[in-house]
């Protein structure tokens, strides 16, 4: 049960995630919110899009890692940042990292994609390539923070993280101030609970959903089980939401989020071009499971919902690879 | 040589450019400008990008038809608009036909992209096809017009859809005032001539290129004659470029456009998949031709312009058949 004055005991509150604002402004992008009037048709209500596609780095992922960089100690932060990721928080810490001209060590695995690998690198960022499995990606952490001291800033699960997220909700509610409700994609649940954090305590009425691929529903399971259930053999095109809810994360959503709604991969890819060619705009699959989700009859036959805030969280795609 | 005194020799002028602003503004959007790092460090210059591939119909095209069609008398309108065209004319016309409740006949040729015909056929416009040659459709847009007596909106050469171009150049130079040139795409001329109106008029002084297709080079080869040279065998993946100037854009074109530079359309390729990877937004090949050239040795070698306008004309993309 949602009771605004539980929030101490999260790993964030709206302060933190004020303060966030703060840091990152001169950095992070204060993304467009943007409207459609085809999918407000399709949708039956008015959809009001927080396009962090637009984001540095092409995702919000940037805003965290930037506010965890920039709250390090300069003591701490003069040993260098690490953390193991294939996909949008590697580049987000890599690019952070330059802000405070310091070395980014970057675990990825072999089968992250070049295009992403070479991202990486043009920041500066040492790319430490390891066998893709969970188990490899720690060990080569482990060991890169032993050799140089480094200090490792995860992609979620942490407080400085999540207060960086959660600026999608506060400049969603600063730019729409009347939401009903709000919809974001749920992975590791960085960005969900931080969006859960900044709206809940602007907004204690506003009603908060999560967006999840039938194909990695651990949030899902979690919501049904009442505790924190873990990913198991995830396969979804949605490769930005592979991974678990973290011990973080998972309180803020548990109390927060109303409903985790999953969506199969070929709404996700119906969803995704139908926002290319509407809207001309490029999202990644990630994205697209909340758009998916505000089309499809689970959400559509709530009521009382008129006007809905739609997180776009990213749009790194291989173009040379689409999904139809 | 530009004279402003001249200008009420031209098929419009910043009166009728104003007129139709105030016309089309219920119905057509004021798209954003956007600006992009990336983009800046390539071109060595500040970027604004003119987002009209977020305009209605996915393209400027929309302005020009709106205007037009809303400046008809109610008599002449009740009969009917009627216009050939295999691309964003054609959509352009069929929904602001919508607007005054009148029919729109669309004469496309068979080899329209499907997903055209049916955009024009979703706003109720009746499709005529024909053969796809130019003899084919003017005989049948000529057909139509006695069966009907519906009034003729070609695609560029006509002094209303000039003004409702130009709308474009008229809310740029608002939203940027100090810019120092401004590019625009060159097929027909309509959005170049309505740029040239409207910003030549706001600061004689601004500079205007036009970006041409180097296998659609018809306003290329007609300023280095200084006279009006026909389109012949064009062959670019611009698609949206591949008509000839006309009497009323020539003249506008020939008096106020500083260069037009070609570019071909291996650069026109790469320049859109560069859009849609850094900046996340859909362009068509048109768009791109606009931006290859900023990118090209030909633009960056010219001194004194620092603050650079790029039109964005449009983002209709088959995103079955991508170049790439």
């Amino acid at each position: 049960m949602f009771n605004p004055s539980n929030m101490q005991r999260y790993a964030a509150n709206l302060n933190a995630v004020r303060d966030a604002s703060r840091r990152i402004a001169p950095h992070a992008h204060r993304t467009p919110v943007l409207t459609c009037a085809t999918l407000d048709a399709l949708a039956g209500r008015q959809l009001f899009f927080k396009c962090e596609n637009f984001q540095k780095v092409g995702a919000f992922k940037f805003r965290g890692a930037c506010n965890a960089v920039l709250r390090l100690s300069d003591e701490t932060a003069a040993r260098g940042v690490v953390t193991h990721s294939s996909g949008n928080h590697a580049q987000a810490l890599a690019l952070a990292a330059t802000l405070r001209n310091i070395q980014a060590h970057i675990v990825m695995p072999t089968s992250a994609m070049p295009v992403k690998r070479r991202a990486v690198e043009g920041y500066g960022a040492t790319v430490y390539p390891c066998e893709p499995t969970l188990a490899a990606r720690e060990e080569m952490a482990a060991q890169v923070i032993e050799q140089t001291g480094a200090v490792l800033i995860p992609p979620y699960d942490h407080p400085d993280i999540i207060a960086g997220q959660g600026t999608v909700g506060l400049e969603l509610m600063d730019e729409v101030p009347d939401l009903d409700a709000i919809i974001a994609p749920v992975g590791g649940g960085g960005l969900l609970s931080g969006v859960c954090i900044a709206a809940k305590a602007l907004n204690p009425s506003i009603r908060i959903f999560a967006a999840e691929p039938a194909g990695a529903d651990d949030a899902a399971r979690s919501m049904a089980a009442g505790r924190l259930m873990p990913q198991t053999n995830p396969n979804t095109i949605a490769d930005g939401l592979l991974t678990s809810l973290g011990e973080h994360t998972w309180p803020i959503i548990r109390d927060h989020v109303e409903r985790i709604i999953t969506v199969p991969d070929e709404k996700i890819v119906a969803a995704m071009r139908l926002i290319w060619e509407r809207m001309k705009i490029i999202i990644e699959p990630s994205s697209a499971v909340a758009v998916a989700m505000v089309l499809g009859d689970d959400f559509k036959s709530l009521d009382s919902i008129s006007r809905v805030g739609v997180v776009l969280s990213g749009g790194n795609v291989d173009l040379s690879q689409l999904p139809w």
